[in-house]
């Protein structure tokens, strides 16, 4: 068995390579390089360039080092024929992602509920000016009066709905289609997406990137949230219309929002939201691929299929995801 | 029946005597001014003047308006008799302080597992120097490897310790006497404190402020620490040896440290922690107390001792809380 390793982004997949070696003994495992046309029966990879794909009708599946499957799919969307017909792509399900989210949404949520970015422009304003620094408290918004809504009801958007309300946040979540989850109010279908909205004091977006949900933090969307609202972004930079945050930030609907992902990363230098202070950005870290339990995942799906078993995780290209 | 109110901090007593109308309709209640020597039941108050207490043996309980005595039990120990003898003080019971306590304590420890700290600096250096800031993705401390302990396991430590342990951080608890927390390893006693400390990464401190515990978090303390290691003080000033902490953030003994309490407060304005980018300060904001919850809980506690029953939250001024 032949396995193809791409993941541009390290300078160094030996750790990896590592990983599968011991996983699955039998296999040959190789970083794929420019020019190499070799056979392959497995792709395992991450943002591959269109040559990677050319010849490989004979793939038995590919495998994306990551939850999102926006990029290869527009990719295709393109350049029609990227991708050789047929081959199932292989979505990485939760391994310690929905995790890490929740970490992150529960931080900015605390964050913003005890005002801490205020506390902290405030120390700030102290160090920067030399001034005096206001020793003041801040009323907090009672977590009861705090609604977080939660788009995207995904693994990863369940997981954080439902830790979100386990703490004691009253949680909305919105999807496409109706989900259950316990102690979160639940939207279904774009004609909810106002009601869902309505009154938020925070909205974090955990949705796949598709044609459909591109552009969805928008003027529009913001309009339906509380005066003072809270945004964070941990999906796609493709989700959020920027100067309709720049605008709602200037005007006042939102007060404050953190941002993980971007239309283009790395963030351009000289992008306004680099300085910003009511807007916190972090370099797309809301949810790493952790290596040992991806090679893991990957591993035991390649040898399910080895003995023709089904598996999770295949994408549904109409869908998006 | 008459009764006192003095809580200095505040310009404006009439919401907090409205609603102890409301709670005792038959109740004369005042706000204590100097020369005030007229007749009264009961005194709610905090940070009181010592001619308060002036001709004062006839008050059946001294309400006090927070959870710590220190500041009472201190003014006694500067000038033995102010208080009137034999007169309890009760101190104010969890009034939704320990929900503020372990959301003040949840951010600060996810602040610093996933390393938000630094990547607000990283930002921050941005906005000041106008140079490009580092796209950097940093290692999170994995939460299973990031060991917290928080220092005093009274009403708010105990609620505090419960909710990091359930939110999935190992957690160990120290306090003066044994206690039992599901999720959290608990030492006892001044013996027990180095092995408490041994290699954690982030300390929470909780205690009441007594002669025993100030001074506590120390060089000896943090040498304990696993290097690198966070501390949040959320209990008293006193507790902190100041150039101690200083010489552990220059030493890299500490990485950082979030502060709510100070030796002086307001913190002077030329105090060096305004401007150490590794130090966050907040104006003694992580539990404020309710107006509602507490004018209803001293209310009930009034009627019971009317009635001749027991009430808790009576201090031991031997013990110190």
């Amino acid at each position: 068995m032949k396995i193809l390793f791409y993941k541009p982004e390290i300078a160094d997949a030996s750790h990896w390579l590592a990983l599968f070696a011991r996983e699955l003994p039998s296999a040959e495992i190789r970083v794929w390089a420019p020019g190499d046309t070799h056979a392959a029966d497995y792709a395992v990879l991450w943002r591959p360039p269109p040559e990677l794909f050319a010849g490989r009708e004979h793939l038995r599946a590919i495998f994306l080092l990551g939850a999102g499957v926006d990029a290869l799919l527009a990719l295709e969307r393109r350049r029609p024929g990227t991708l050789p017909p047929g081959v199932p792509i292989v979505r990485l399900e939760d391994t310690g992602m929905a995790d890490q989210m929740t970490e992150y949404a529960l931080h900015a949520a605390l964050r913003y509920q005890r005002r801490f970015d205020e506390y902290d422009l405030a120390q700030r304003a102290c160090t920067v000016s030399g001034a005096g620094a206001p020793w003041q408290a801040l009323e907090p918004h009672p977590r009861a009066s705090f609604p977080i809504g939660v788009l995207g009801l995904g693994a990863l958007g369940a997981h954080v709905a439902s830790a979100l309300a386990a703490f004691g946040f009253p949680v909305r979540g919105y999807s496409r289609s109706a989900k259950t989850i316990k102690g979160v109010a639940t939207f279904a279908g774009r004609d909810t997406l106002p009601a869902f909205l309505d009154g938020l004091k925070l909205l974090v977006n955990l949705l796949p990137s598709t044609p459909e949900t591109d552009g969805i933090l928008n003027r529009e969307t913001f309009s339906h949230l509380a005066r003072g609202a809270y945004l964070v972004n941990l999906a796609r930079g493709t989700h959020l219309v920027e100067p309709d945050l720049i605008e709602a930030l200037d005007n006042g609907r939102l007060a404050a929002a953190t941002l993980d992902v971007f239309a283009q990363e790395p963030l351009a230098q000289d992008h306004p939201f680099w300085r910003m202070p009511r807007v916190t950005i972090t370099p797309h870290i809301s949810a790493l691929t952790l290596p040992e339990p991806a090679a893991v995942q990957i591993a035991r799906k390649i040898e399910a299929l080895a003995r023709g078993e089904a598996i999770g995780g295949i994408v549904d290209p109409q869908r998006g995801y």
